[in-house]
C-alpha cells in the first residue's frame, strides 16, 4: 500500500506529513520555516529536501510513496500545475512551475490544490465531513476561506477556484473587501472583523471587559480576547459574537438555498468560539431558509483541526494518481 | 429509439410534448387548462388522459415512449415521486403521489422534477449550456427560479431543492421575501419588483414615460411596459433595468465566488428585456469578481423558449431510465 505526502505551502512553514490515505492517518511529519522571502527557487528546493527527508524519518523509501499533495494559499492553475497569485508569499508566484518542478526534484507525481480546498477535501475524506455526499466549508481566520464537495466530488470551479464562500456578498451596498467586492461575509465575520468590533466598542468608551482584558491597547483586540470577556458574560463581547453568527447565518442561507449541502462545517482559529459563534448562525440559518429542508442541513465544528491541510492534500495526490492510472 | 414525454404542470395550463432525447426536437406537443381547482385527483387523470391522447396524435404506440417527465412548480420528493408543496396550485398538493398515479394510469415509468430544474436541465443538454459542465440559470418572471449543472450533473440538492438562485440573500437587512427570508435576490430583481420600481416612479410624480404608457392606471405597469420606456430613450424607465441588473450581477457574483459556473444563462419573460438588463448585470458581475477569472464566465440568453422544460422533463425521464437499467 503506497503511502502520499501531504504539504502545506505556508507564508511562515512548510509542513510535510506522510498520510495513511486508506485511514487518514499521519504516520509522520516534520516542518521547517519557509523563509519566502528568499524567493520561489529557493523554496521549491526546501520543499524537495523536506519531502526527501520526511520519507527518511519514517522508514520509508521513495518506491513506497504514490504522490505528493500540495496545498497552497492562492489562485492556482490546477492543469499545469503551476500557482497564479499567492498573495501572502513575497513576489506572489506568478506562474510558478511548482508541481513540475517538485516532480523533477523529487522523482516523485506532485499535484496543486488551494490550501482550503485541501482542508474541505480533508475533512470530507476523514473528519467532519464524512459519509455525506455535499458539503459546505467555512474556514475562518484572517480572512474567511471556502471549498464545497458536490454531490461525492470536491467542487474545483475553474482552475480550482470553486467554493470561496467568503466572497458571497451579503449585503451589495457593503464595504469594500480585499478581494475588490464590496459586502462579501469575510468583511463582516472574518477574524478582523470580529477583533474591529471590538475596538470600537472600547474606542466609543463602551462599558466592556474587552477594554481591560487588552490594557486598552486596541492592537491587542482579538477574536480569542473578545471570546474570552463573552465567556465571563460580557454583554458587548457576547453582542459582537451574536453579529458575526448572524451574517454566518445569512450566508449559510445563501448556500442552502443555492447548493443545498447537507452539512455545513466551521473550520479556522476563529470557530473555536464555539456555541458563541455557532448559536447565532444556526438560528438565522434555521429561521430564513423555507425555500429547501433547512432540518436536513447540519452546522458542525471541523474535526481535524491542524492536520486537515496536509491530509486532504495527500488524499488528493491519491484521486489524481487513481484518476491517471484509470 | 424510444422516445419520452415532457410534461410542464402549470397553474394555468397543463403541457406535454413528445421529444426525440436524441436531438431535444419537440415531435408533437398538446395542452389542456389544468383546472386545478377540480383538485389533484381530477388533475392526474386529465394528465394521463393528454400523454395517452399526444401519443397517439404523433401516430405512435405506449411501447414507443421509454418514459414521462414532468416538471412541477414546487417542491417535491424525487426518491418517492411526490408533490411536498405547490404553492400556485389550489389545495398545495401535500404529499400527493404523483409519480405513482401517472404510472398506474398509463403503464408508463414517471419521474417528477422540479420546473425550474427541468428548464436547466433543457437548456444544458440542447440549448444555452451545452457544451459546457457547470451551468447556472436565472429563470426571471413572477419570481426568480434556479438550476445549477455541476461537473457535468443536474444539482438536485436536498430532495431536488438545489440551484434556488432567487434566494440567495444580497441584503441581510433587505425586504421580506415572500420565502420568509429577507432581501432575497427575488426581492430585488423579479418581475414585479422591477414593476413596483415603475409604480413608485409614477405615484411619485417623476417625469417618465412610464405613466403615459399605463395612462396612470398602475395596474398596467409590467417590466415589458417599462423595457418599451426604456427603449423610447426614458432615463428613468433606463435607470430601473439599470438597477435591477446590478442586483442580478451582485448575485452573479457571489455564484461565481461559490460555485465558478462557466455559463450564467437568463431564462423568463423579464430576460426578454436583453441588452437592458444584461449589460448593467455582466458589468456589474465584472467588475466585483476577483476571486475566480471572472473573464471565462459568459452570461447568455436562454435558447429553447417555453420549450425548455418539456424538453429538459423528458430528457430527466430518459437519464432516469438509464441510471435504472444500467
Amino acid at each position: 500500500m503506497k503511502r502520499y505526502i501531504g504539504c502545506d505551502l505556508g507564508g511562515t512553514n512548510l509542513r510535510a506529513a506522510i498520510i495513511d490515505v486508506e485511514t487518514g492517518s499521519v504516520l509522520h511529519q516534520s516542518s521547517v520555516p519557509t523563509l519566502a522571502r528568499e524567493g520561489h527557487e529557493a523554496v521549491m528546493r526546501r520543499m524537495a529536501d523536506l519531502f526527501l527527508q520526511v520519507i527518511q524519518s519514517a522508514g520509508l523509501q521513495k518506491e513506497d510513496i504514490g504522490g505528493i499533495g500540495i496545498g497552497a494559499p492562492g489562485v492556482l492553475d490546477l492543469e499545469r500545475g503551476e500557482t497564479l497569485f499567492l498573495p501572502n508569499l513575497p513576489g506572489t508566484w506568478p506562474h510558478v512551475p511548482l508541481a513540475a518542478t517538485i516532480l523533477q526534484l523529487t522523482g516523485l507525481p506532485t499535484v496543486l490544490l488551494n490550501d482550503v480546498r485541501s482542508i474541505t477535501f480533508g475533512e470530507w475524506c476523514f473528519g467532519a465531513g464524512r459519509g455525506v455526499d455535499t458539503v459546505a466549508v467555512f474556514a475562518i481566520g484572517t480572512g474567511i476561506g471556502g471549498g464545497l464537495v458536490v454531490n461525492g466530488q470536491l467542487h474545483l470551479g475553474i482552475g480550482g477556484t470553486g467554493g470561496e464562500l467568503g466572497h458571497m456578498v451579503i449585503n451589495y451596498n457593503g464595504p469594500r473587501c480585499g478581494c475588490g467586492n464590496f459586502g462579501c461575509l469575510e468583511t463582516y465575520a472574518s477574524g478582523p472583523a470580529i477583533a474591529a468590533m471590538g475596538m470600537k466598542a472600547v474606542a466609543q468608551g463602551l462599558t466592556t471587559k474587552i477594554g481591560e482584558l487588552c490594557e486598552y491597547d486596541l492592537n491587542r483586540i482579538t477574536p480569542e480576547l473578545i471570546a474570552k470577556a463573552a465567556a465571563s458574560g460580557d454583554e458587548i463581547a457576547c453582542d459582537i459574537y451574536e453579529k458575526a453568527g448572524f451574517y454566518l447565518g445569512v450566508a449559510a442561507s445563501s448556500i442552502c438555498a443555492a447548493v443545498g449541502p447537507r452539512r455545513i462545517i466551521l473550520a479556522g482559529g476563529v470557530a473555536h468560539a464555539g456555541k458563541l459563534l455557532f448559536d447565532p448562525m444556526e438560528r438565522t440559518m434555521r429561521a430564513r431558509v423555507h425555500v429547501m429542508p433547512v432540518e436536513q442541513v447540519e452546522i458542525v465544528p471541523a474535526l481535524l483541526g491542524g492536520n486537515a491541510g496536509v491530509i486532504g492534500a495527500a488524499c488528493w495526490a491519491e484521486q489524481s494518481a487513481l484518476n491517471n492510472a484509470g
